[in-house]
C-alpha cells in the first residue's frame, strides 16, 4: 500500500469517528428554542460577533433588536450598513445610549439615566413575540456599574419568548449572568495589536 | 456629604482614572496599519466575529474577501444578506469550498483539491492592495489537515499589502499561526447550549 493510500485511509476512519460525534450531539441536541448568549472576557470579538448574528438573523427575514449600553455617538461600519437596509425585507431596531464612552463623560447620574431608559425601550423588546433576537452589547458595565436593577435584568430575560435569543456582551459578567444563560464564551485576550502600538482600525475594530 | 454624592463622586475619581489610561493608550497607539487577526478555540463566536468584521468593513464601502474552507453548501444568514447588498456600494468576494463539512464527506482528495482551488484564489486576494480585509474562514482545518502548505500560506500573510487586514477563524490555531498574528482572541467554551441539548439555530448559529 502506497503512503497517500494510507494517509486518506487514515483520513477516511478519522473523518468517520468524527461524523459519529457530530450526528450524535445533533440527535441529542433537539430542544427548539431561543437562547441566551454571553459573550464576555478581555479579548477582541464580543460586540463583533454580536454584530454578526445580527447579520445572520437579518438575512433570514428576522427581527432585530440592538440596544448598545456605552458605545453610541462614534460612527461605526455595521451601523452604517446594518441601518441603511431596505426597511420592508429587513427589520431592525437599533437603539444606543448615546452618551459616549462612560470615562469621557465621567458623569455617574447622566450615564445611569441614559443605560434606564435605553433599558425600557429593551425591556420592550424582551417581550415582544415578533422580536428573534435581542442584542444587549455592553450590558455587563451598565450591571456592574448599579446602574439597571440587577433582578429586573434577569427576570426579563428568562421571562422572555421561548422562541427570541439574547445575546449579551461585555468584560467581566458575573455569576449570575453565566448561569442564565444556555451558551458562554469567554473571549481571552493571547495577543492584541493595541497593546503593541497599532491604532483601532476603521472598519475592522469599529 | 450625603451618600448618593459619595456615590457619584468616587464613580468620577475611577472614570478619571480609566480615562487617564485610555489615553495613554490610544496616544502609544499610532501605528497604522493592517492586523492579522486570529479567532480560535473552541467556544462560539469565532466564524461570527469574522462575519461581524465584515460587515462591518463593508459598512465603509471597503473591498472585502472572504474564503470559507470546510462550510459552503449550508444556506446561511449573513451570506443572504450581505451577498445581496447593492453592487456598486458594497464590494464583497465570497468562495467556499462547496464541499459540505469534511467529515461528512470523509474524501481528503477531495477536500484537499477544494482548498488548494479556494488557496489560490485566497491567495490573489491577499496581493490584491484595493482589498481591505480578507477572511479565512476555518483555515486551522485546512492547515491542521495539510491540505494546504503551512509555509506558503504564512508568507501570502506576511506579505500582504500594508493596510490589509486578515482574519482568520478555526479550532486548534497552531503556534506559527499565533507568531504571525497581531491579535489572538481565544474563544472558551464555559457553556455550550448545543452540548446541553438545544438544537443550533436557524438566524442564530448559521
Amino acid at each position: 500500500m502506497t503512503e497517500p493510500e494510507d494517509k486518506a485511509e487514515r483520513h477516511k476512519k478519522r473523518m468517520q469517528a468524527r461524523k459519529k460525534i457530530v450526528d450524535a450531539g445533533v440527535a441529542r441536541a433537539l430542544e427548539e428554542r431561543g437562547t441566551v448568549i454571553l459573550y464576555t472576557g478581555d479579548g477582541k470579538g464580543k460586540t463583533t460577533a454580536a454584530i454578526g448574528t445580527v447579520t445572520r438573523a437579518l438575512g433570514y427575514g428576522y427581527r432585530v433588536f440592538v440596544a448598545q449600553f456605552i458605545k453610541g455617538v462614534w460612527e461605526c461600519g455595521e451601523k452604517n450598513l446594518l441601518t441603511q437596509l431596505p426597511e420592508g425585507k429587513y427589520s431592525l431596531h437599533w437603539h444606543e445610549m448615546g452618551t459616549d464612552f462612560t470615562w469621557e463623560t465621567q458623569d455617574f447620574d447622566a450615564d445611569k439615566a441614559a443605560a434606564r431608559a435605553l433599558w425600557s425601550k429593551a425591556r420592550v423588546a424582551l417581550q415582544d413575540e415578533e422580536t428573534y433576537l435581542v442584542v444587549l452589547d455592553e450590558l455587563t458595565y451598565a450591571l456592574n456599574y448599579h446602574w439597571l436593577d440587577k433582578q429586573e435584568v434577569v427576570e426579563a430575560i428568562q421571562q422572555r419568548p421561548l422562541q427570541q435569543t439574547v445575546v449579551i456582551t461585555g468584560r467581566g459578567a458575573k455569576q449570575y449572568l453565566k448561569d442564565i444563560a444556555d451558551t458562554v464564551s469567554e473571549m481571552r485576550a493571547l495577543k492584541h495589536a493595541f497593546s503593541e502600538g497599532i491604532a483601532a482600525r476603521k472598519g475592522i475594530e469599529w
